[in-house]
């Protein structure tokens, strides 16, 4: 009852997903490198492949939220409608001759309109279709082709911009530009979509300001972080593994720092949600943008890993002597392993990883071979091209249900990066 | 009856095509740069999208040739098997020490496992399973994952390798090191494989090295150029058009060289085979990299052009006063169509173009939304992705059959490129 | 008496330099690209040239402040040392372990040492050879010669960190973050230094956080815009051509956005101090990343412009009906120098082009022939290395004064962008 | 008496060097990466610093020889200039509408002009001024800026295009297209200049297509590898060290092949000029481009190296058991010292590494500070600004004389890449 996620690889009974729209249409050979995508996609196929991962989690008896439903629903609420406008069009953004015109251009919109406007974006061209130009330097020197709202299209990654752990959510500080504004979308749905918030006029409904984000307050959930406002501590949820026992795994990677991780480590260690964190040192380059591309869990004591990633450095984080001090744990590559069995408790894990040659497996790893998302313990879903690791997987016992990834994948995303769960069991 | 192809959109009788095979699977993200790709493919659905694509033609009387039969049946020809081997292993590429070594291992292959090599290409490792390894500071050097024999992804686009135009073939010198090796490959089969090759032992067989490679010799067609030797004078068959009339249209672009135009002009003209080419001079980018990614012809007066690429200066070389000269008439961008048209003997042409913003546009551009195959005039074969562009052309009156291309596109070709017809009737 | 900046091309009277010191000798090929550097330098020659710089200055009556002495006085004392202490070691950036271990480490500093180490950089193995590690994970994961605290190898550039425009300064908010943290400095100058800040303990010292940061104050100046709490809307000094008679010239270039000139015009319109802005549309590329890169004025009516630039896209700003409203003309390239003139009051502008071929006015440029920082109307510093273009002013009756710059133009800049003017005469 | 480099440290006695010229100025920002140079120079500059680098020589007795010089008087002698005139207008490269037109007009120029346009280049629009436009597709799509005959900059790295390998000159096939031409050059010089070839009629003098290259024919001395023919097996002389004992030190670097080792083996063995041959696996990136920007000898059992650069797998290549076969020894990288010392027959070998932290390290790296020049055994000639380095190798007992390297060393090239020992004593 209510919102936590106890494990990667328990009972998983809601997730947030994003369904490609508008904002996958904009990608181009040219915005594509910006805009983090490797290729265009074809969007309807993409759909397709889209509402079939969710018809696969539904049959399994998940119950999927959309994103942009969430959002749409949100932005009829005046409060979440304002917080997100305020932050949009600003004059750092827009200059001051023409923030408050588009403003008030956009506040006459229905919430569906200004989801879509938000996430798909609006070129110059679009805008003028239909409102009137301002008198602002900002928007003249624009191209009509020139987007006046950004997409947003890794929004279909639902993983990264918030992540569920234990009781609580971290509302992430998003690494590159073109994932920043996802945040302020997230902000204004935990804080106010009623599935989140409190009945209106209820006390307790947090602030985004509080002083205190860690604290449940009246909605019955942490917030670990709070927005874009941390930069440069930045994380993300696809470094982020709620592995079970009280720890939680967390690569630092190109994208998530350490600094994000000690300040991670002292919201949960202070609320008692958390008793351990075990940060890895990653490679630092795109190919491994995230822990998630190279290893996921898939049972209580069992990981996927991907055979190019060799050992890594790793550090145990535990609360120390006196309150929001920490004590820290070096430890060699060699044992990275048992770092991560010491903070489940167990003497040992077990990771599969298939055999194959390297240049095979950098292509698996390309195509999300390790980012298989648990539905419950052992049974996980995974892209269909990657054969040899998936006829591993089955092997060693794990039941893997396929879904076609054939347009999804170019995104570098598998099915854990587009999910966003928000209530799972422990194993 | 013979090989000759007079026109893009007259009936189409025969065509080759490759079916994507091990070549494919060696794509990384680490070396598709260098291989020419922008992406990697799910080479089991590749295949599938390119036997539909293949039973599409047949469905329309189109005899398929494909190279992969082509090739293992010349390779067990001997002096096509030596031609090949010779050129593949030498002492510039391998060293004095490994050269012959090599070359005896691979003379003891069969033609379909020879060609699988040498299509697919070999690690080391792959090579250390089966043969012993040669006493060689080149061989010693190489890591056990590195390629012994390159892999030749691009034979999936048989369209640029060797182009038909009228009554002789152009065995093309490629442009960059990742296709250079494909041309060997065409040039035994063109010289030795008894589809193209005269009945064996029989005179006027014509020899590769022969000083006039235009003439037709015992096989009854001509070749216009002969191989990568003519490097850096270079021509891709995705620049060439042949538009009908007596006329050549070929795009100046990246790969392919004014100077190779000027050669082809005085082969086509001294054996009465063409009397006028238009030279276009294109922008010199990877997004456009040959002509027909950007504009090809649908039926006797009609084109289908990308919005972005705009007019372009344009030549037209005629047969000069004397033997072997030309003349040249330079064209300001504004008449590159009345240049065209003037080619075909026609008044005009019909250009196709749909109207779409900028982006989309360039996203139907780099899906290849311009790079269909004609199989008869005003019937043409189409990526089943690019909507837009097949629906303008379907209400201007032509006939589209869509295949999927989720994977093949990936290499940047539709089925224009996939395709080299090697007999094809006139409008 | 006091600071003000009235033309480009007045007599000279006082500037800011930054002698080249330990934060040049961090240059490395493989970070030159980060710090904005196209190569390394040979610090102790370009030290050599800089001085000869400093020297022909001072020999032309100009007072030379320089840089590092101002932040060093400045850091002794403590308000200012907070200030800086506090936006330089925050546990966004080293974590919430290390922050105050760092920032106390450092609070120990004398200004000199203080100013050397946040100038010249620190790496991890420099700051272990004499101080205790912390517990921090951030520090742990730190290679040996990382840098805990950046080097700024761009405060050679003092032109664009801060930028005197009339009776006013506006500390900018820098582009990219190799130069962020410079911004910090020159407040702790501004608002702490005893050169630019009220008696001690006098009234109207302003706060850096004032609503009104426009006042002048106790100061005596206006302080146009405040810091990198205005990013995105960014703006530098090289974009800022302060042309006389109440008009502003800025390019809006890679670095220079439309909307900080919209906010520097609101400012500079209610506060009086000047009447119209004219803003030109610039390409955003690194080469041509400050418009006084191309173009600056050698006299009260003439300016020097790169061959290549050609004409530009421009926008006259100037007051509106009502207050902080502004009026936007726009003007097609052709009539840039026209817009130019109209906003000096003038019938025309002098343009200086030295005719060259491409290849050689490329060269130029890039060694900053345009660069130009005159001392009185009609005399100017140049780079030794630009012959044609420093022959071509001076036969137009420019006196041109030479400086080598064979270490200092590494950096892609010139003495324009070497020096900043905090007071200047008009025309 | 004649011809022979017997040492990388004995009494060198006569050198060809580069004087600086036209084709350095025509280095832009735009095309510089092309012709791998990393910054534009100061060509003026330059030359005064490589005119102080020729004094030295000179004062330390050296006789120097300007390519410049020895190009020009070559292209006097008709088969020298036939030579070289055949092989740069080629139908190839011009078409067949040009290539005849532009090689008559080139025909008619003396040999100081003909070297002056070979090496500095010639732009379409210089060309225009002086004589007429040919018919031609290739010349009319070319714009006026653009070079009818590139410009040849790294002829000043007279090290790399033809290296004197005891009593002969190996005439490099060079790996990258901004340097193919150079090959010609010298390939004219060494068969036709006065200096190398025989007396005018004398019997012996051997023609470059010889099949038996290696022979001394008249000349006396051989040549290991002729022209540019033998691309891909690519060397450069910089990757080249003559250490003595009859063994060569030889670094198979991103320009220099394994093949190519193995062929100069072969020449080297057959002939008795050398006996051994170490061959180093060299990191293939820019930044190490030669073996010599990492490593030189600086006395006969004494070498300087990066610090950086670590220790290399290393290959031993002897003559084999039977005629043409080699024998080949690996050593793990450990033992990279431990093989250069036996190959000289020695304990071991001293190697001069100065302490740096690993910036600094990397910019004297950069800077060339390992590329130094022995003018006899234990005398050296090093750029003045690598002063750590220097003053190590002095500590060490090596007499350091510094030239200026401000502008020549973008390049990325010091006095060993800039010089080409014809004649050296053994140590």
């Amino acid at each position: 009852m209510g919102f936590h996620v106890d494990s990667e690889a328990g009972r998983l009974r809601r997730v947030i997903l994003h369904r490609p729209d508008l904002e996958l249409k904009r990608l181009t050979p040219t915005n594509r490198d910006d805009l983090l995508f490797d290729d265009v996609l074809w969007v309807r196929r993409a759909r397709q492949e889209h509402d079939g991962f969710a018809d696969v989690l539904r049959d399994r008896g998940v119950e999927v939220h959309l994103f942009g439903d969430l959002l749409a629903e949100s932005l009829e609420i005046p409060a979440a409608r304002a917080f997100v406008l305020d932050r949009t069009f600003h004059e750092k953004e827009y200059g001051p001759l023409a923030a408050d015109h588009l403003r008030a251009v956009f506040e006459e919109m229905s919430g569906a309109e200004l989801a879509e406007a938000l996430v798909g974006g609006m070129t110059k061209r679009e805008y003028l279709e239909r409102h009137p130009e301002p008198v602002s330097v900002r928007f003249h020197v624009m191209d009509l082709d020139d987007f006046l709202v950004a997409p947003l299209p890794n929004h279909l990654f639902t993983r990264d911009t918030s992540a569920w752990i234990y009781d609580g959510v971290s509302i992430n500080a998003m690494r590159w530009p073109a994932r920043q504004r996802e945040t302020i979308h997230f902000e204004a749905i935990y804080h106010h979509h009623p599935l989140f918030a409190r009945p209106s006029g209820a006390p307790g409904v947090q602030d985004p300001g509080s002083p205190d984000p860690g604290a449940p307050g009246g909605r019955g959930f942490h917030v670990w972080s709070e927005g874009q406002g941390a930069y440069p501590s930045t994380i993300e949820g696809g470094d982020v593994l709620v592995i079970g026992n009280g720890a939680v795994l967390i690569g630092m990677s190109e994208r998530t720092t350490p600094q994000a991780v000690e300040m991670l480590a002292q919201g949960l260690f202070a609320a008692g949600s958390a008793r351990t964190i075990v940060a890895l040192d990653m490679p630092k380059k795109r190919a491994l943008m995230h822990l998630d591309t190279v290893m996921t869990m898939v049972d209580g004591d069992t990981f996927t890993q991907y055979a190019g990633l060799g050992m890594l450095r790793s550090y145990t984080i535990e609360p120390g002597a006196a309150e929001s001090e920490l004590k820290v744990t070096d430890h060699p590559p060699e044992h990275m392993h048992r770092a991560i069995a010491a903070a489940l408790g167990l003497d040992g894990i077990r990771v599969l990883t298939a055999t194959q040659d390297v240049h095979a497996a950098e292509r698996e790893q390309w195509d999300d071979g390790c980012n298989v998302l648990a539905v419950e313990p052992g049974v996980v879903i995974a892209y269909e091209r990657n054969v040899t690791t998936n006829t591993h997987l089955r092997k060693r016992g794990i039941e893997v249900i396929t879904i076609p990834g054939s347009e999804l994948g170019r995104g570098r995303g598998g099915p854990r990066c587009m999910s966003c769960p928000v209530e799972r069991d422990a194993v």
